[in-house]
């Protein structure tokens, strides 16, 4: 999907670009102008890499779930190939969703409004009473799907960034982790009052950890600026290899490489001593998982691509983070909780005690972010300047700009 | 009233109707775009006839309901002369609505704000500490009213379509099911958050009533193709003119004729064998009306006209539907039950069992119609083909095609 | 704050001015447009002297209150030097509130994003981890600030009207009846469905008290015509002037005078035989305040300033009505009810009986108001004459009008 730019909005643009501060917050039509929302969504969300879920969502033939990208409704379905693929969830007669629940398993995917009936590649079988309809003419729309450890992506753009590297890059991080093999044991979603990218900003750096975030503060290192840890997260990588799990540090988030791949980033990182993973009171959660024989004094990883698809490994569980844009002011975080396929909620794992952390945090995030959005409305707003503790959002704002240039 | 056109508007109009291919559902902006929308109500609502109501909600001199089309207030009033009219429900003074509650009694309109009396023909009678203040020059505004077979329409249009032609129309149909002597029974409405226009494309097709409406399509013939009945329906008719009663089918909606006369259809249906009436189980509901001596073995009729108002009447009980456009993503449906002025709820009808089946449908089309609008707004949508059973649909988009050219 | 206005815009105002009429209803756009709600808010509400509160809701060095005007988040502080000063509460980092609590106390004020810390008078006083920043080069910014009568002023404008002689105004009038000396009993906020200026014509005229105001009208004579209570009025003031409060009426409001000061008006008012305040029954609601030893016969006093503040005082409690424009059809009217400071809630006053009056009388505005909205909205809605009991309605528009100007 290309879109052409209006001419008006091209010159607001530029004017804007032209006046924009370096290295500092967005100026204020960035964050709340719903024209320049459109823009970022056709320019960002419709041409990168965007996670869509985990594959045990739909781990046989005729399993489908719904993933809805800003006013994109798609469905995740497996074929009778076995292979996932993305569909737009959009009739091709009226223009009707066809699966109108969140997911489920059928052999034929039938729109409830006037029954016309596609397969699960998307190829319309049958239309009743619609006489010498060309059928073959008729398929559900389709856009690019890829898994890779055990992550399902898809890319709205007609011709996608390359995706070979990230994918190896995953399979080499969170593959180790075992989360090809793992379940979603938990889902939750927080819709946020403010723009994608103001939530996208909060999630790129642990500036805001300390005086925001207590409960995840006390024992992860990544509230403190990064020269203050070196030697916690030394160790606990030496634990990890010790163990045989070596997992690469990279880097060319968000940017990508010259020849327009998508970009990826992988850090590791540690837990404070007496804690293995990000659990109420430090203590095991899960299962461990992948490869992990132990918590390698809690080692975790976390994991970056495209705008909007964040992970974060540690040894008994994972995060996946998905933000949602909506409207210019509006984002949903979805949040999934993965455990070891095999563990089962109760004996190995409590809910409530997985999902802790992660939900304090999440709500929390929700308010500090809707307060910047807030203050950013003010006619008083001058955006002010990164410091060193948020040089990823730095970049993400300096890729952003890159990126939606008339 | 009449509405000029902006310049970029009708620019853009232009450039639409240009692609929008033919036999075909409307390219998306007919159907999300605020500006258009806009355009739709100046060009249609505000042109046509319109049914309000029933004139049991008004029988006496001083009695009055309200009914807001769009973003227009009116007041139904019977006035002192016996005649109903359609009056603006827009104090002269400042503006207020002079009729706040939804329906009333009183001798004189009086607006709530300061007091300004207006009497039953909307004349300001007295605006008190106003000192010389031209009373004579400050009636409430008035549009055009109508009764026919017992139905209220107005037309705001300052040179309203003839309507002679279909008041005779609703006289020898709806007049035959007795509806001039009929009361409302029950009143229901129904919010859906999608374009007026899905709304009364989805109206004028049962393509879809198969899958949507179990409960419809178990007992009326309508929901297969028309081929499919034609004995049944002959049976139907053939019994009912036994008794007298000959409905002639007739047109020619919504395009009405060459001279400018409103659009108007009647049509003649049948129920299945087992069933004689819109109810749960094909059973009677209510005491027959009008010249019905008999069920005629199911025989019902629909009388449609304008792009808003529709009507089906069975031997025991009728219904009246009309659809209020509100913003380009918001319509308001709201139902009328009609039954015998005589009847009485509780001994001669359950007004539960009365108003299920419609009930239960209007509940199903508000969800077939939002699933629709959700598709519609894909970026991926694209307009598909009408089919055989939905050539009415395609005859009302061909006209409004017709009606909002710049 | 100065904004530009856009081309277009004031080619459209040009056009509305050119038709207004006269001594009437501003023409529908004034009331529903959202461009010229963002025009009025620039060039009124960013431009005039606004109530923001009673010095009692700060009293002490590090208290501190919000007051958000239109989309301006203000923190109204007392520094270390007594003084209270009107701050902007967005961060000068990445724009966050800094105060997100209503009210509060504190030595600094702390970002509760990333913990930057200004102290009392707005300067930065600390960023952690954020290198070499020049912390002087990042104050929060600030606006005018000034107290009179007990009550806090604030001004968005660069160069502010001269308020001095408002400020001794205010202490003429409202500082007679001890509001320096007062506190705050109550507050409510009512959230109306209409344009700010239709609550401010609200307010500004008594013609609507009688039809709208039953409770109100009982006892306060301001619900008739002018001229039928001037005995009732000179001999209130009377009884005053007898106790040595004179309180002199004045009236250059809204409009102020050649050399641009505050429009400021005071008018004395008083109550019917039998009634001495504004309470239920006419009785006496809380301890009397100020220089008042009696209730000189239902004696009190409106002073009114600016688009959005106006305040009643009674010898026994005052009012603080503060009007905040959110949207072109959304205005917030707070309300303070203050008695004096060494008044017990539920020994010397009941706050149930102390709001009772002036909630009802809240409320049924609200819905006059939003009625008045609705019909506005309509395209039949013609603007009115304003009559005699309207003068000041009709002087504010005319203000209005001539502050909009492009």
């Amino acid at each position: 999907m290309q879109s052409e730019i209006d001419p008006e909005l091209a010159s607001r643009l530029e004017a804007l670009l032209e006046v924009q501060p370096d290295a500092s917050a967005l100026l204020q039509p960035f964050y709340n102008d719903a024209q320049i929302f459109e823009h970022d969504v056709a320019r960002i969300h419709m041409q990168q890499w965007l996670c869509a879920g985990h594959v045990s969502q739909a781990p046989e033939t005729g399993d489908w779930f719904r993933f809805d990208m800003a006013a994109e409704p798609l469905i995740i379905v497996r074929g009778s190939d076995g292979e996932l693929r993305a569909l737009l969830n959009v009739c091709r007669h009226r223009g009707s969703v066809v699966c109108a629940e969140q997911a489920g398993h059928s052999n034929r995917l039938i729109c409830p409004y006037h029954g016309w009936t596609y397969d699960l590649e998307g190829r319309l079988r049958s239309a009743r009473n619609m006489g010498d309809l060309d059928l073959g003419a008729h398929s559900l729309a389709s856009i690019h799907c890829r898994v890779a450890g055990g992550l399902i992506f898809v890319c709205f753009a007609d011709e996608a960034p390359d995706f070979d590297h990230a994918a190896g890059v995953f399979e080499r991080s969170v593959g180790r982790f075992g989360w090809a093999d793992a379940k979603v044991a938990h889902r939750a979603s927080y819709t946020v009052a403010a723009n994608w990218k103001l939530v996208t900003e909060n999630y790129q750096e642990c500036y805001h950890c300390r005086p925001a975030h207590p409960e995840f503060s006390r024992f992860h290192a990544t509230a403190k600026p990064d020269e203050a840890n070196v030697d916690l997260r030394r160790s606990a990588s030496g634990l990890a290899i010790a163990q045989g799990i070596e997992i690469e540090e990279f880097d060319n988030w968000p940017f990508g490489d010259a020849a327009g791949s998508q970009g990826i980033a992988v850090s590791n990182d540690a837990m404070y001593a007496g804690s293995v993973t990000g659990s109420r009171d430090g203590n095991p959660l899960a299962p461990l998982m992948g490869d992990f024989k132990d918590y390698c004094g809690g080692f975790f990883t976390y994991v970056e691509t495209g705008p909007a698809s964040f992970f974060l490994a540690y040894p008994d569980h994972g995060l996946v983070y998905l933000f949602i844009p909506r409207t210019a002011q509006r984002t949903d975080m979805e949040v999934l909780w993965l455990v070891d396929s095999k563990a089962e909620a109760g004996t190995d794992y409590s809910v409530e005690e997985l999902s802790w952390l992660w939900d304090v945090t999440s709500i929390a995030d929700k308010r500090i972010i809707e307060r910047n959005q807030e203050g950013v409305n003010s006619r008083y707003y001058v955006p002010g300047p990164y410091g060193p503790m948020e040089d990823r959002t730095q970049a993400f704002i300096a890729w952003y700009l890159s990126q939606i240039r008339p």
